[in-house]
């Protein structure tokens, strides 16, 4: 196989970039003026490639650049979006999630995944007429769904809708529109054990519906009657993998799965509950794509949630949903192949070396912590690992009052803030979701 | 040049189609049962070439058939989705609107539109690092978008902000969460002038938000304060060229111009207005990428249009924007080229042939009538003509109390219902919606 010199060599430059970018990085924390915080900073990047592009050249992104003295800095650009301002070569930008780690993957990939879209072809609204339910869902993508679980064991399909949406941002509110009660009840909380997704709140609340409203911490949850528990596991962004909390019988769950694939988190089991999302997004990196699925239990629940997207964007992409079907299929094929490692060894390898070097950079520094995890067996890797989640929830020293603003404004690095647990997570959130974009 | 005798020939087998299908639908017309009705039906795949399918064959789509006797007769199948049974071989399915007629123009283009996309482009979530607004809108498609408005000069570019959505269902929806205020004052009434499209109010108050609620027929407005109208031109379900009806110093408005295009309706005017939607699905008849964009004038507003985006959705499928920016280029490429009819003079020519046979169909039965339009003359083609809608908005004779329901009963033809200006619009709306899909 001509392709693994390849690899190997690109990983070692990988690893070596990343060493680069690292030491750069506990430089910059090193310097810092021995201030501690109690808060929490993500940095979201872990499937960015953004540090790797050291090796691809491209200006555009965060780059080690060498000044006139000779010595090396961090320096980044317009993925800022403007935020920032790109005369400082001194920035690194950590705050956005996007997952430019797995590009050079399907590089290496050739064209196996390149595909052929005439201008006459794809032009209708309907995708499946024989699918009685999601008629805007490519049949070909249906059918890699199911086989990409099936290889992976991550999640049960059996006797289960699909729902395609416009990424799994979509699905949330769609799955929100399906199980809230439409009735002159008001609207039901939704609840999400802190830490949580930082955009959830901000998604659940931009429209102020009478259908569903924000109901904040899961775990301090009191209220009587209906709910709807999300639960993300592994969960953006401490990683952990999770359970319902409240535990009540007037509980709706919908649980986001988008980070439980092998390269994140060990495979202990499959997944079988009522609501599932998944992305393409952090599958397999084709975030541009904005392609999501949910597998559904309940008929009229995939009902009505087809019936939102179609309100809400009159189906999804097809093309799009062409494309995420032959970047699956290609991640399924590669699992059956014994000569070669498949997706998810490559992408679990580009995490482990990434967390390897962080966890180093953690142990050298007094400026922050990283999680511990405990090592788990994978059933589909067949071996165990801790988990390497796409975010990094570190924990920063004690009497930083802010941290995220402490080390963008003196150590010009920008990560998402979250507030910590307690307090008053909605508005914490509101702020959070700008370092999203 | 040898595309005009293939084009010639294929344009002639349409108009032998249409002519047979037409005929089919008079002879079922004629045989109603005398009944006569005040409502209106629209008839709605007049952009949709489920007639012309029987020249491919495509047994999913109506065709005409043979029966054992001999005698011709319409039959439909799964485009219905389940709605209607299969096994009736004289369904007309005239419900859906599903803009095909295009597709034999882009595939007598052949591969100039051909887009080849690799596995490993359009990763990121992230399109433009220049773009201080919309982040995710490809460069490609906005420099396609201004170049196409200014070839057919139907609205001004110059100055405004693009905001690319999925569609311009979810720009309606951006459009409405960027003008609604966000204080305390409660929703905003939205209202347009009856009769409008059957989805808005469905679309306006899914979520019942707090934010905006529909308010009905323009028309009839007379609350105080604030309110947003909504101004479709040329309208659909009517075909009417439209203007603000309300004309109140507190009103907002929002231009939905998806029909302002040669092939529908004279171009009187270069649109000048505030907030102009647009989509692929009916300018080019791309409806399955998703691809609408809006035309902004206000800064702020285009901001908070691109928020709305980045909750909903996280940005728009790249791989659908690059490939209606290719489908864009092809259509003002043929605008400039003098030796071969332009996109637009084919699609005029393919809806004036539709318009053509729906007239006579209209004189020779006593069943319906179709609007008089008055002809203007149209910058862009140079002629003067009568707009040629892709909806027909038909009137059916006084006494059936339920036309849609007659029609699809009693003689096998799928409409779309409205009912009549005045009345119980919003719960009419409700039922006419299902008939979309």
């Amino acid at each position: 196989m001509g392709k693994v010199p390849r690899i190997l060599s690109w990983r070692n430059m990988l690893v070596l970039s990343l060493a680069v970018n690292f030491s750069l990085i506990l430089r910059i924390l090193k310097g810092t003026d021995g201030g501690n915080s109690s808060y929490l900073v993500s940095i979201w990047p872990v499937v960015s490639n953004s540090l790797d592009r050291t090796v691809y050249g491209d200006s555009k992104w965060p780059v080690v650049s060498t000044t006139a003295s000779g010595s090396s800095s961090l320096s980044s650009a317009s993925c800022t979006y403007n935020e920032t301002q790109e005369d400082d070569h001194r920035i690194i930008n950590l705050k956005l999630g996007d997952p430019m780690v797995y590009e050079r993957y399907w590089q290496e990939m050739g064209h196996m995944t390149t595909m052929v879209i005439a201008g006459w072809q794809s032009l209708s609204y309907f995708s499946d007429n024989n699918n009685e339910l999601c008629w805007f869902l490519e049949p070909e993508l249906a059918k890699e769904i199911v086989r990409v679980h099936k290889v992976v064991g991550n999640a049960v399909t059996q006797d289960r809708y699909i729902v395609v949406g416009t990424g799994s941002t979509q699905l949330y509110q769609a799955a929100l529109y399906a199980l809230s009660p439409h009735d002159d009840s008001g609207p039901i909380n939704v609840v999400s054990a802190a830490p949580y997704y930082c955009s959830y709140p901000l998604i659940t609340d931009c429209l102020k519906s009478g259908l569903y409203r924000w109901g904040g911490d899961a775990k301090t949850y009191k209220e009587e009657g209906q709910y709807i528990e999300l639960v993300t596991s592994p969960n953006n962004p401490d990683g952990i993998l999770r359970e319902s909390v409240v535990n009540r019988s007037e509980g709706i769950l919908i649980h986001d799965l988008a980070y439980y694939w092998p390269q994140y988190t060990p495979i202990t089991s499959i997944a079988d509950h009522d609501v599932m999302l998944f992305t393409a997004s952090k599958s397999t990196g084709h975030a541009g794509m904005r392609i999501g699925w949910a597998l559904v239990k309940d008929k009229e629940t995939a009902k009505k949630m087809t019936e939102y997207i179609e309100l809400n964007t009159i189906g999804v992409s097809k093309v799009s949903q062409l494309r995420v079907a032959k970047v699956l299929k290609a991640v399924s094929d590669s699992c059956g192949n014994e000569t070669a490692k498949s997706f998810f060894e490559h992408s679990y390898d580009a995490m482990f070396e990434r967390w390897k070097l962080l966890k180093q950079a953690s142990k050298t520094t007094k400026g922050f912590t990283v999680p511990d995890f405990a090592s788990q067996r994978c059933n589909f890797l067949g071996k165990a690992f801790e988990p390497q989640p796409a975010f990094a929830w570190l924990k920063c020293e004690e009497g930083i009052v802010d941290c995220e603003k402490f080390l963008r404004e003196k150590k010009n690095i920008l990560t998402k803030m979250f507030v910590p647990y307690y307090g008053n997570l909605n508005n914490a959130m509101i702020e959070t979701f700008n370092h999203l974009r």
